[in-house]
């Protein structure tokens, strides 16, 4: 995922017949907050059989129990991390079109994107000042190189904004090292994100950011970053919270600290990739659009199982089409494309789902739209509570990543909760593997992700967008 | 720690007075297992004040609290890792020295030793077919070199032993690649130790072996290990779990794995290092000796706070004198050196202390030694009730790791059990650092080293050996 939120997203996306148009009213007064007519609450119940005997499916060791976690490892064994602009990532695309073309999938297609490629090569850091100390890193995407030969210099250490800009007269020249705690993802990201230009502004030759993670394994996390107009663009990476706070801790004891920096990295202008389209078109209304997606790029470190690999291999037999994006590190690029090549079609879409949230035990739904709509996933979720997953979270936020660019023009979306507390620690790391990936939960995931998109694409009545 | 068994050390040394002879009988008939005589409970239980009065010293911000936290890291942030055969390892004895001076401690000198060194130089591994993927690696305490352009053979993947014997006719030429599962550290460790030696004997030219750690994210461990007699030695490093599992993954399908493997190392032989004594002498019975103690040197990774930095660092005015080992991570090798040089005075020890367990809050004490000195420990402990540590768990097994050199000659030998469920994941790795430390926890560590030391050497009894 991205820095946007807390949530990352491979997206597969359903296109599936609404079996009935709209018909009003949808709600009527009862007790609680929501308030549907009993017909359209009896109706979501009656999909019960549905789930149970997908549910069923999922868990029967004759039946597709483990296929998800198969898969997985088959295509992330064969291809590790997909970073955009590789050809890796397009070879990926070229094996999950072959996949989906195989289970017969209709209108499987590629539709290209183009964007600025970033790609990492030789980059090192360490302390050289008071005792040589070797600073694991990753150089933050879209970094510019340095010098060829390096930097060493000074460091500055700072703690938040707040302290960079009380201590901004000391760092013209200086390598400025942020070490500030970690609150949660999307408050703390923004140093990451930021860091750079802030500290440039005030003359920085470079920034070393502390990874943004709650628990480390001395682990640098890989992101993207970047630059705000005008600035001066300079060198930035990000280093392990142990080293961040063993550097702040020797700062703050008047220790003179000098860093040597060096990265290379390689910028491709006009990089092209693909996101991959796959439909099942229906009888009654094959217009009404449901999509289910999820990103098959990932950074490039570990194998991009947990982002976002683990939405991307989902085949279960009823619903086996899919909407592989493109390029989600860099900021949903293959999203955005994908929504300006389809200006004409958007009214058509009815649901955008997408878990870029992590792949762990799903508990329940989370989900961005109108009230009415809320209530209507409420019911779906209560047919979830065999596997204690009947959560429905109404979010005011957008709910996904890449299906973001949809909610924000009111198209509802949905995402799945799971317990990804450790979703962090993983996150953007060598450690994102298939060690993170639990069979069982895998599959439990496959199954609410195919049965609610079947649910809202059979249901007589389309989600409110209002 | 080294290989042996579940703990490691870094152990102070204090040579503490007696001030009473034995006296026995000590048990009496009771109720229970334990029958000491009143008396003697009543004389354990008269230093409660004392362990109420070091408690609350440590607890109290005016106090010591956080004072082992800072000691520490200000040692570690110094040194870093610290190695034996290294000038980084000698630096930080001549600077422990100079601080056991400066707490006016007795005798302060130290105690040369005399080994074989071995220390890291370049070193890389990585699969080159079916495609690229750096593999993270540790190459292992005491391994050859390979030739200087590097080993590029086949893989065999193995999960045991008995899987190695197996496919013993696959082996010849090839590396063997060790995928065991995870028992425990002493149950597993097995195959880091020995792997090397058992592949070799069917002519595998290298060995990759699965860090011996219950959790990863992508971090290889270091560790020592030997050759068998006999055996032709071959290279041999510790992986990541994650990295063996896909190379096991992989090896399962039929793929065929090529790996590439450079290390290179150099052996140091006749290096010297030094054992560092201090003692608090006693008036009444200056010869009869408790000792605390820990080890000073570390792997080459992380900062060796955890192991065994925490153990060393204890200035605690009540216990302020210490034995730090040198060279425990080779085996042992500074508190083999002691024990030879120190063959007449053996009947002195009453007690040795050490704790290489990791330094997590504690909550009572393990304990080797006769059935009444256990029943001894058992009074000691429950004077720590008041930060729920009166658990006192006797052992027939040894307990501390340089320790042991001292209980296999049947002196009681004392560890302080603390919530280290942990430890394994940072043991031997870059993630050894003062992240891992808690300060409370820490001087919580100090206060019991110090009472129970203190108790120990104060008791109008020995400890008895039988």
């Amino acid at each position: 995922m991205t820095f946007r939120r807390f949530q990352s997203s491979c997206q597969i996306a359903v296109v599936v017949l609404l079996l009935a148009l709209l018909i009003p009213p949808l709600t009527a007064a009862s007790s609680g907050k929501c308030r549907l007519v009993r017909s359209l609450r009896d109706e979501i119940a009656s999909y019960r059989p549905v789930v149970e005997r997908v549910l069923s499916y999922v868990q029967d060791k004759k039946g597709y129990k483990g296929r998800t976690w198969a898969a997985l490892s088959e295509f992330t064994d064969m291809f590790g991390s997909r970073l955009a602009s590789t050809s890796n990532l397009e070879n990926s695309i070229d094996y999950m079109m072959n996949s989906l073309r195989a289970e017969n999938l209709d209108n499987v297609h590629a539709e290209r994107v183009m964007f600025t490629g970033w790609q990492r090569r030789k980059e090192n850091a360490a302390l050289v000042k008071p005792r040589y100390k070797n600073l694991a890193m990753l150089g933050l995407g879209g970094s510019v190189s340095t010098a060829p030969e390096g930097i060493r210099a000074e460091v500055v250490v700072v703690t938040s904004f707040d302290d960079l800009s009380n201590k901004s007269s000391q760092v013209s020249g200086k390598i400025v090292v942020y070490n500030q705690p970690y609150v949660s993802y999307s408050e703390t990201v923004v140093y990451r994100s930021m860091g750079a230009s802030e500290a440039s502004k005030y003359g920085a030759v470079a920034t070393l950011i502390r990874s943004i993670t709650p628990f480390s394994l001395n682990t640098p996390h890989a992101g993207h970053q970047s630059y705000s107009d005008g600035v001066k663009k300079i060198p930035t990476a990000c280093i392990t919270v142990e080293d961040a706070e063993l550097l702040n801790r020797m700062y703050n004891r008047g220790t003179k600290l000098e860093i040597f920096l060096k990265m290379d990295s390689k910028f491709f202008t006009n990089a092209t990739s693909r996101n991959t389209v796959a439909e099942i078109k229906g009888t009654t209304d094959p217009d009404k659009i449901v999509l289910v997606s999820g990103h098959l790029d990932s950074w490039d470190v570990g194998q991009g199982a947990m982002d976002d690999g683990g939405r991307c291999v989902y085949k279960l037999e009823l619903v086996s089409s899919c909407l592989l994006w493109t390029a989600e590190e860099e900021g949903y690029i293959g999203a955005y494309a994908y929504l300006k090549g389809h200006k004409s079609e958007l009214e058509k879409f009815n649901l955008v789902i997408e878990s870029d949230e992590g792949t762990f035990q799903p508990y329940g739904i989370e989900f961005h739209g109108s009230e009415t709509s809320a209530c209507i996933m409420v019911e779906v979720a209560k047919l979830f509570d065999s596997i204690n997953a009947t959560t429905m979270q109404s979010s005011k936020e957008n709910v996904g990543s890449d299906i973001e660019v949809f909610e924000n023009i009111n198209i509802p979306g949905l995402s799945l909760l799971n317990r990804n507390e450790k979703y962090f620690w993983y996150h953007h790391t060598e450690a994102d593997t298939m060690a993170v990936e639990d069979p069982d939960s895998l599959d439990l995931n496959t199954a609410m992700f195919a049965v609610i998109s079947y649910i809202i694409a059979d249901l007589s009545v389309e989600l409110p967008k209002s």
